[in-house]
């Protein structure tokens, strides 16, 4: 399925592409570059697969400098560039651009310094995240925020998308682990952001191009924070016989004034279908389960368990185990982490959805959740970050269906709206990319929309980068239907200029 | 004094006052107005009392219409505005422009809302730091970041300077601790930033107003996060008969992987000037102490207050002392909130730097803040938050002596490029203002710089908002004598833009 790029976010240019091509091998040789539709087919989607799009060229630059060069070309020619990491993304932000160039920043791989003093690591992009970890284990520290994805998915891709993780709720998304970037702008410019201060002078650039999903520059390094191994971390297994309790006795967890290191539910579709997949020990006629990890030093996770463990009881906990060990913990997790790929086991395509919301709002989401399932005939499972709120709703269907994918992208938005309306926001650490941009045009009002345009403007005037994602113009929400009504606002008078 | 404003952070324009004030005077009341030059001294200056300007006049809304029709009658013609909050800020963020308004929000003083449920409290921006912590505390809650003026300074002022305090190192930065502005553009536009949720969709730009010293909006709203009261804190003093040793204890605390909620460093002349003032009970022969707090539930405050003492001990503490519960604990720290006006006691007046540097160059850069001390014969005490290595150095002086103001500028500028020099950052919490707008042609190449400016023009095209502060134009570093050597690049092909 091809993504329909509104006709406001199109980049036509006229490039004849062999002529374009011998450009771009002067600067980064045949080697870098990709354009028989055979090669090109592995970068036409990323982890959001119903959409795909073969790019006109893929570009693999090896140097910063190549990075400045193949973003010169592009300006000089008009010719939009996406950027893309390992791919792993889930709202579509790697979707190639039909007449643009893919610029893969695979062959950045290395990691440059591990400084255990300053408790930093210097990497390039193209870095795994959990290459990082591995990397600062002898010296007893990691790199905290751990995607489901960690295996593969890579810092560039993380600091594009602020990804988040299991651990988040305790450690922080990236913007709150990463101390520097540097970009190359479109104009081939670039720039080092942040630094090792804690705050830093001049605008925070750094913030502000952490999860900006590619559309402000390309990075092309990343100083991450490290932090030491906690010496202790244990996980307790909480089963409930409804989604409520289980949500309730959450809440109870966060209003105890307890910092879980990690605190997730899944509901029984997913733990029959994680059960059956890796075998994590959970209990699969519960309704719903909790997971819930402390971390630090021994005695604190010991009090800290005791109390999670009384509060999960007198909520109405049916069980409660504890991880006897190491080897428990990571089964606790690994079925966690798993739970999309089950999914993909028990029906032919799933489309998992993330946003947030408020955390006191969760029995009712959950409620209305489940009447659009019903409405719509779609099955819809439920793994979540609770202690976040962070809300990734997994709807089951079958893409041979003709029509279901269709019906499966409508309730996935009345999914985002209901999230919008108790107060929450369409996305919680997926990025909104390709997926989530009509719902933009509900989160944000057309003055929020205008500055976001304005700010990318500053970076880059020619609208050549990752066009129609992550914002969408305001013609696009125009004929979505919602500028006109969105907290009661008529028409932007500056509507016109996007 | 007058500060020097470069000729090309000026803002000229021709408008009669008279009429000026009777526009203004049709949306927000002649009660709302200062013209009298006896009623606009109060403003000319904030906490960096060198410098002083009169305003041109002082409005002083009530209501966020209001705001909005300030700034849109200044916009429309031509009219500089600088925003206010208490005025407590030390780097001249709030100082005047002779031909310009200055925008107090000193009657947006109302806490709107505390939500104990969520943890937040949505506040007007001039409520007090401390205003937030007290209306909270009935619900076991509190606002965590404590800068030194807590007491006066405003939660909007904390948000555009991104403040810390002496429990930043454990808690974070104001940024860390924010959920949710509103502000309104040059434009008049009122807009909505950041959310209740963990990660939002669209650019950050709450973090990028965070800390932006009023350059790209006003801020008249503010929703923060409110953390529970923490059921246990004790801090431990611990003396030294060498600063070099404290700073090593430090080192050895953080290597340690503890995370004190503060960690704190004076040296001997501050300790004298505290003790002789509020009496902390400071030894006042100790060449430098450290203040190390814990806090959370009392069985790890007490394991984590135990190895930190065995630390400072190996480290050559000559005593380590534990506040015995929490009037000693609220004295030993009183001190410490106070060595800035202690230092105005033992000398006519003092000058607060504000630099940070990697922690592990501590020991070098007392020693160059030392030899600097006796080159330039004037004394130099060392207050620092030093688990964030944030150093306040404070100089010494009497403005009634010709030329030593000069001389100490000329001291600050050279301790900062110090910290410039060794990785560091000219400035931890205080802000660039117009204190340090010199050295950030040091601390940025033209790059960064310019783009920083580009960003400035998505909010405020005609640079109305706070001109001349906290971002140089390129003007005013070529004259300093920075853009061509910076990094070895050569001036910017765009200078002339700026």
């Amino acid at each position: 399925m091809v993504y329909r790029v509104h006709p406001s976010e199109r980049v036509p240019h006229h490039v004849d592409r062999d002529y374009f091509l011998r450009l771009l091998s002067e600067h980064i040789g045949n080697n870098g570059l990709l354009f028989d539709a055979e090669d090109l087919r592995p970068y036409e989607c990323d982890g959001l697969s119903a959409y795909r799009e073969l790019p006109w060229i893929v570009a693999l630059p090896e140097t910063i400098e190549q990075v400045q060069a193949v973003l010169r070309l592009c300006r000089e020619h008009g010719v939009p560039v996406v950027a893309r990491g390992a791919g792993t993304g889930l709202s579509g932000g790697a979707l190639p651009v039909a007449n643009g160039v893919l610029l893969s920043l695979a062959k950045f791989n290395r990691i440059l310094e591990i400084d255990p003093v300053n408790r930093t690591a210097r990497v390039q992009p193209g870095v795994r995240n959990l290459a990082i970890s591995e990397a600062a284990a002898p010296y007893g520290l990691y790199y905290a925020p751990d995607p489901s994805s960690q295996i593969a998915c890579t810092i560039g891709g993380n600091v594009a998308e602020n990804s988040g993780g299991v651990h988040c709720l305790k450690y922080g998304l990236t913007v709150h682990n990463v101390l520097q970037v540097r970009i190359v702008t479109m104009d081939g410019e670039l720039l080092t952001l942040g630094g090792s201060g804690y705050d830093g002078p001049g605008y925070d650039l750094l913030a502000l191009i952490t999860g900006s999903e590619g559309l402000l520059g390309v990075i092309v390094e990343i100083t991450v924070k490290l932090l030491p191994i906690p010496p202790c971390a244990q996980v307790l297994l909480a089963s409930f016989d409804s989604v409520e309790a289980a949500g309730e006795a959450v809440a109870a967890i966060i209003g105890a004034g307890l910092v879980p290191a990690g605190l997730e539910m899944m509901d029984n579709m997913t733990i029959r279908a994680v059960e059956d997949f890796v075998h994590a020990g959970y209990p699969i006629d519960a309704a719903a389960i909790v997971l819930c990890e402390f971390d630090g030093i021994a005695e604190q996770v010991e009090s800290d368990l005791l109390k999670a463990r009384d509060i999960f009881r007198t909520r109405g906990a049916t069980d409660v185990r504890q991880s006897t060990g190491e080897a428990e913990r990571k089964r606790f997790w690994a079925g966690r982490k798993a739970a999309f790929p089950a999914a993909g086991r028990i029906s032919p395509d799933y489309y998992c959805m993330d946003g947030t919301i408020p955390r006191k709002r969760l029995p009712e989401v959950l409620h209305r959740i489940a009447e659009l399932s019903a409405q719509y005939g779609l099955m819809v499972g439920n793994v979540f970050h609770a202690g976040d709120g962070n809300l990734h709703p997994l709807i089951l269907y079958d893409a041979n269906n003709p029509g279901e994918l269709e019906r499966v992208e409508e309730l996935g938005g009345k999914i985002l709206e209901v999230c919008v309306e108790v107060g929450g926001t369409i996305t919680g650490e997926h990025g909104v990319g390709v997926e989530k941009i009509n719902q933009m045009c509900l989160q944000f009002g057309t003055s929020e929309l205008a500055q976001f345009h304005a700010v990318k403007r500053s970076f880059d005037p020619y609208g050549l980068l990752n066009p129609g994602k992550a914002v969408p113009t305001l013609h696009r929400c125009a004929e979505f239907g919602a500028i006109h009504v969105h907290r009661g606002r008529v028409a932007h008078p500056e509507l016109e200029r996007f």
